[in-house]
């Protein structure tokens, strides 16, 4: 978005962490071996995304048309001095936040959404289908596909769709196609609202509903978090870090980002990897996948429709309590990062929702920004790490990976 | 907001267009010569405020503080090139906006706010007061005053207050007392509460409330828009575009904004007074002040408590259609900015509610900004304007005040 004199801040690559894991990445692997979903990843996802989740190359040349694309959606996103918020906690070293909230969209994912749909309007491909939860992943494919040229539908969790308003307008403005899931359009939708015609949704029904929906109609399914190449699309954010950070002389010391799926936190720390930094990826309290997780092969997908992949996992059928950092609800965490935790490179922090909201309203009143519930996590992580006296003098660079604009209602009267 | 190597398009003197005007500025004057509301003014204003208020030196030197606080809430904030937008149009010239919908606020609001709660905190005023129509001046006001360490009261016009639950909500979190007026808060609200429980409020009781407020309580005022001194404060908006034109190498042909009392509209072209650029201020068809307004002295607020400005007005009594961009509702129009019409130096258009959805629409979806009602005029009239051959090739540049985030309910299911 910002001045064309800092286009040089957006990267020309994106960064693949697989060949610098300490050990090699475990590949997914199929539910069931007798229905093979990695052949299914064929049929769904456009070649070129296929082909990046599988490489073990370092960089991926980003297309310019992307990066084109990346420069109207407000990129490089700000990196900005948290004086007043240092002020506040009385620390004594430096506060930096990225500010993921200043794209267009509000929030990080579009990072992603806009190669994926640039790869399949390049293919030919007329629309796509995704689902959302919270809606921040659906408001990104829907501007993503209507900046490429194509067509959208998103499958959105009925709860949220009922909650949010405001999230399915801005879905409709950007031009997509909005259902509530579970939905008529599939058979997997009808079959569950024969037998509960008021059920809520969930992730997994939506995730099922889309991919059932996209292989009825031909489209391509655009894939929001957890998978390698969303994390590697995601390194525009830390390798803009990277960069400004040099640009004003200061070193990172600690880096602090939320993690639903993982795909925020991955791609603002793995630019870092080979820094000497100090990385915590802050999950909900109410979604405790780092410290009662177990660490093996689980479903992406509740109806195990997608590859099994091998991560931090309270269980594909996990049902995590009403919180409404939305983004954090998911059972699981990518791969590349589920593995850096186990051996210890990064390490983890668990918040509940009343701090994270006190957190809400500390950045909101100092800073002006108010943070989506989901950043607000990393947040509180951050105000406690400023308040342990052994962190004076750090810099500590939080990503903040989306505004909660419209998210107020996190806020009770 | 940005990142450091950013800080000096931050102009550091704001621009003060009186010296420059064609003739003199008719001054402020008693609308009842027994009871001078210019008195009044020393009470309810800060002292420097006032003094900037009446000043005719060309510059005022902006305090290191408020630069400091300007870099917090999101400045510079960015010039973009809005390429998708062009493609859309066909149009073969340029079209850029400046986008201060990317404050903290989400509106140019924050940029006097700030200066005007500064100088209060300054003076050792515990407390400010304003009143607010659709929200984004009270918001403004409620963060200005935290980010000075003082608190504030926002009249909130009780439609307002009852259709955005959501700018009440971010009025408090910022810290804001805030009330429907007319409230019982105040002899003039009571006495209207008295004749009418369920009166809806209007921009002028609620001007009245926050003024007899602050006389009550020898709190200080502050005010939104029309003031001289307002205008000099958002004229780093002007500035701001004036530096990051000439860093990439641009020339403003043509530059186009929306007008409500005239601050943005102003802050954002008289910078460029002394070029040969084109301007045009937007009006909504519904208030239209420029095609039937008077030039002529009119009082500022409905009460005539405050002192009389010459301007184009429509009176202020005038009721405007109940139109979804709140902030173009005021009945008349800032006395620098009346005069630079009326002499010809600026030229002025007029755009209805469905025409300015129709471009808020067309912005959303190529930009992937939704931005606020008031800036949909202005788009409206770019569009307009591109469209006609005759423009084909020049450099547009419109001032997107503020961003439509909370404003989404504009767009009809």
């Amino acid at each position: 978005m910002y001045s064309e004199q800092n286009v040089d801040i957006i990267p020309e690559k994106w960064y693949n962490i697989v060949p610098d894991l300490p050990e090699p990445l475990p590949p997914p692997r199929d539910h069931d071996p007798e229905n093979s979903s990695i052949d299914l990843l064929n049929r769904i996802l456009p070649k070129e995304v296929l082909r990046q989740e599988f490489t073990s190359s370092r960089y991926e040349q980003i297309p310019q048309e992307v990066i084109e694309q990346y420069m109207q959606i407000g990129r490089p996103t700000p990196l900005i001095r948290a004086k007043n918020l240092e002020k506040f906690l009385k620390f004594n070293g430096k506060i930096f936040f990225k500010y993921e909230g200043a794209t267009v969209t509000g929030s990080h994912k579009i990072n992603t959404a806009l190669p994926q749909a640039y790869y399949a309007a390049n293919e030919g491909v007329q629309e796509v289908v995704t689902e959302t939860g919270a809606g921040q992943w659906g408001t990104a494919t829907a501007l993503a596909a209507t900046l490429n040229g194509i067509k959208s539908t998103v499958f959105m969790v009925k709860v949220s769709y009922e909650q949010k308003p405001l999230r399915k307008k801005i879905m409709n403005l950007y031009g997509a196609q909005v259902y509530a899931s579970p939905s008529n359009m599939t058979d997997f939708g009808k079959k569950i609202l024969a037998k509960d015609p008021d059920h809520p949704g969930t992730l997994g029904i939506a995730i099922s509903e889309a991919v059932q929906y996209s292989l009825d109609h031909d489209m391509r399914y655009l894939l929001g978090s957890v998978e390698n190449c969303v994390i590697t699309h995601q390194t525009v954010i830390g390798q803009e870090t990277v960069k400004q950070l040099e640009t004003i002389g200061e070193k990172a010391d600690t880096l602090i980002g939320c993690v639903g799926g993982g795909s925020n936190f991955s791609g603002f720390t793995f630019p870092f990897i080979k820094t000497d930094a100090e990385m915590i990826a802050t999950a909900a309290s109410e979604v405790p996948k780092f410290s009662r997780g177990k660490y093996a092969y689980d479903m992406i997908d509740t109806a195990g429709i997608l590859p099994e992949l091998k991560m931090f996992s309270l269980g594909a059928d996990f049902v995590p309590k009403s919180i409404y950092a939305g983004g954090l609800r998911y059972h699981g965490a990518a791969p590349a990062l589920s593995l850096l935790i186990r051996k210890g490179r990064i390490k983890t922090d668990e918040v509940g929702e009343s701090q994270s909201l006190e957190a809400f309203k500390i950045f909101s009143k100092t800073q002006g920004i108010v943070p989506a519930p989901e950043s607000s996590h990393a947040i509180a992580t951050a105000i406690n790490y400023c308040r342990n006296p052994a962190n004076q003098g750090k810099t500590v660079v939080i990503n903040v990976s989306g505004h909660g604009l419209l998210d107020l209602s996190f806020v009770r009267d």
